[in-house]
């Protein structure tokens, strides 16, 4: 069976959804409740998908010839050692210069350990950092482009410097002092974070959450390199079977037997308007011929600013929604994106689509501000909304990517459910932020009926209550103290 | 005769002329003493090359076939309308909105209609600005890429805005009110100045000239749009006839039989090293096997920051230099660059090196530093001196200008001349630098012998002491007011 993608989208890449009158009718027919509580992709080795037009002997190797969108810049590193290596490079590791790594830093280890940011093989040298920087994407040895919007790069403080003296390689170790990597022929450059800041965030105002957290605190220099990474990262916090590598996703997709893959990133709880566009997007697929799109939804696993909903509680809120029939488990994969929030608008949003690439993905959707905040210092969005959306089109090395730029949707109170904003009868229309959204559970006010599936708004109510209990408790120690 | 070039450097097009030890004896050896007072390339349409191969016949037209490098996106623009239909169009601007224009603003109107910005055709329109402002390149309708790593964009406040009311096309007049131009099938967009000024220049810092000059006072819109200017600009300051257009800078080159145009772009006089380093690029060129290598000696005349020397000064200064035959007047062409300088290092060079490409050049000189400055608010450079040849090597849309990074000149005290800097002797070397020059003129104090020709010295030392002069009536002005 011939999986081709691309033909059906030679041109334009950039696919409005917008001008179409929606046909939608209701996001939750033909949508069976099931329970996703067990639900983990790579244990379902034995699934058969229902709209396979021919059997596909299933067994662990070889793996099934893919017609997947190709990861950038050809095949996926994988740059974890060989377990049969592993105790050799430790040693290695152990006699090298050695780094302390933050936790973000192992974030990174890990995302380009797995080839989130191919071609990339570690941390960048100065040539591709400028690259980065200037251009958002690199050129290949082949003269090729990837996209490669944000600088992925590994600070140093000037002693460590010092300490690294002529050494070619270091070792990485982690916050707990563990060593789990080890950066070879190392370059270091100078780290002029204000330049960097400037030219990633499109501002140098103080508060944004990744300069403060990350940035400011470090080192005047960079250390790039190649990665060897001693084991795989994980982090023991019971959702490592939520971390699915791009080669996991992509043997599922395969034996999914995928012919379109549609991405959607997010950092927050999933609402029924994020689920009338999942849902509307297969249904347009599979009008446009598409026999069995899957839907990738890949909340992001690292950083992100303190007022986001953390990830262990994403992830259970995630869960009740599939549970709760909303999403339909045969067409959705869940799974963890492992890389740290940005929060920088339509510079990230090229981060975001592009490592979805690497996992297989030939469509992205990208809504009002991805990767957008608040200015930190200014009363007003700190990206134009319209910018996310327009900058990935237009984005180098993106062509292959279908950018689905999705409709506004919002709470319709008419019909009591969230729906595509119509704005012929904008008043019958309530926009929910997410601010507003955190009001009601903090204050434990239900939603408007429809804005989310019962179960899924629990798990958000029960988080906002353990932290006002938290809150409370931690009051008083901080008044006796 | 084929003077096709670019076989000569199929790869890679970062030529490095500092690996090899100069084999350069003397920069004025076979350089004959000539007045190039009189020098306007546009005049010598009679010149006959020394070493031209076979004899051309010259006429006005038609064009001679060239085999110079290609304008970026192919044809050369030229947004002056015909004489012809002059009168109908200026009566036709009058009739529409109008907006009062900057000095500088013209100074980009004169830019685009030539074709230094090619293929741009106008200001440009969002889709335009946010490619340069992110990727510092346009993606064209055939796929193909052009650099464009300024944002070549014209402000109006609301209050222009609000008057421009439906009107699809604006009439353009400069400052003193003259209809210059038609800005056509306009589109106006927000001008978001912080984000602007980060991703240009990687700083906010306040004191950086082009912002304080142009961007602070503009108004929060961007209007872009299709050019029809109605006549050539012209600033009748004396200095028009230095004025080429990239198209009659390509009709020089052809009629001079150029096989190789190198590219150097000033903003300060010329001393001996800069001379040494051009003269020495030429005889590289003879070596690599060009026969006729033509030096595009190419100072900017837009906007400059207030303590650097005036154009008509420089342009003074520039035929002395050639006159006191430091640089060949056969070989060389002197003519203004009519852009305006941003002073935005890594990012502008871009620009400086792709307006060029534009003008015929395919080979551009790179040196320190290239367009930058001290950081205004911190004692350092603003970008990292080598960060310019590195990221125009880099740059997408200039793969086919070979770059010159070239090396470091400095006073050698025992040659007592400018020299190649050898690091083997570093102390019989003398770095003198803009500043250090000033101060020499400002002070009337002579600088080393052999630094800068005497005729050249001289139009500097006389244009500080009219400074001086100036600034002495100035001052008692300033207290009896």
């Amino acid at each position: 069976m011939s999986l081709t993608i691309k033909s059906h989208f030679a041109s334009p890449t950039y696919l409005s959804f917008t001008t179409k009158p929606s046909r939608f009718t209701g996001y939750n027919t033909k949508i069976r409740p099931n329970s996703i509580y067990h639900f983990n992709p790579l244990k379902l080795t034995y699934y058969q998908p229902k709209k396979m037009q021919a059997p596909v002997q299933y067994s662990p190797a070889p793996v099934i010839k893919s017609s997947l969108i190709e990861p950038d810049g050809g095949a996926l590193v994988d740059l974890v050692v060989p377990e049969g290596e592993r105790g050799a490079k430790t040693i290695e590791a152990e006699s090298l210069p050695k780094l302390r790594l933050t936790k973000i830093d192992v974030e990174w280890v890990h995302v380009i350990s797995e080839g989130w940011a191919n071609p990339l093989k570690g941390f960048m040298r100065e040539d591709e950092y400028l690259q980065s920087l200037h251009f958002n994407s690199l050129r290949l040895k082949d003269g090729s482009i990837v996209n490669m919007s944000l600088p992925i790069v590994l600070a140093i403080d000037d002693e460590t410097k010092e300490r690294i003296g002529s050494s070619s390689h270091v070792g990485l170790a982690g916050p707990d002092g563990d060593l789990i990597a080890i950066l070879r022929s190392i370059e270091i450059y100078k780290h002029n974070k204000e330049e960097r800041i400037a030219r990633t965030w499109g501002t140098t105002a103080p508060g944004l959450p990744y300069v403060e957290e990350v940035i400011i605190p470090a080192g005047n220099c960079l250390i790039g390199g190649d990665l060897e990474v001693l084991k795989p990262i994980k982090y023991n916090d019971g959702l490592d079977h939520y971390r699915l590598s791009p080669k996991q996703l992509r043997k599922e997709f395969d034996r999914r037997n995928a012919d379109a893959v549609f991405a959607f990133q997010l950092r927050n709880p999933v609402h029924n308007g994020h689920a009338l566009l999942m849902n509307d997007t297969r249904r347009r697929l599979l009008e446009m011929g598409f026999k069995n799109p899957i839907l990738l939804l890949h909340p992001l696993g690292g950083f992100t600013k303190a007022d986001d909903v953390p990830l262990d509680v994403r992830m259970e809120q995630h869960s009740k929604v599939l549970e709760d029939g909303v999403l339909d488990p045969e067409t959705t994969i869940v799974a963890i994106f492992p890389s740290p929030m940005h929060y920088a608008g339509p510079t990230e949003v090229q981060w975001h689509a592009k490592a979805r690439i690497n996992a297989g993905a030939n469509f992205y959707i990208v809504g009002r501000d991805p990767a957008g905040m608040g200015h930190p210092t200014e009363k007003r969005d700190l990206y134009d909304p319209d910018h996310g959306k327009k900058v990935l089109s237009m984005a180098p090395g993106l062509e292959k990517l279908n950018i689905l730029p999705f409709r506004v949707a919002a709470y319709d109170i008419v019909a009591k459910k969230m729906a595509f904003f119509d704005p012929s009868r904008a008043k019958d229309f309530l926009f929910i932020s997410g601010t507003k959204m955190r009001t009601y559970a903090r204050t434990g006010e239900n939603p408007p009926d429809g804005f989310m599936c019962p179960g899924g708004w629990e798990v958000l109510v029960k988080y906002y209550e353990s932290l006002q209990a938290e809150e409370a408790t931690q009051q008083p120690a901080a008044v006796s103290s």
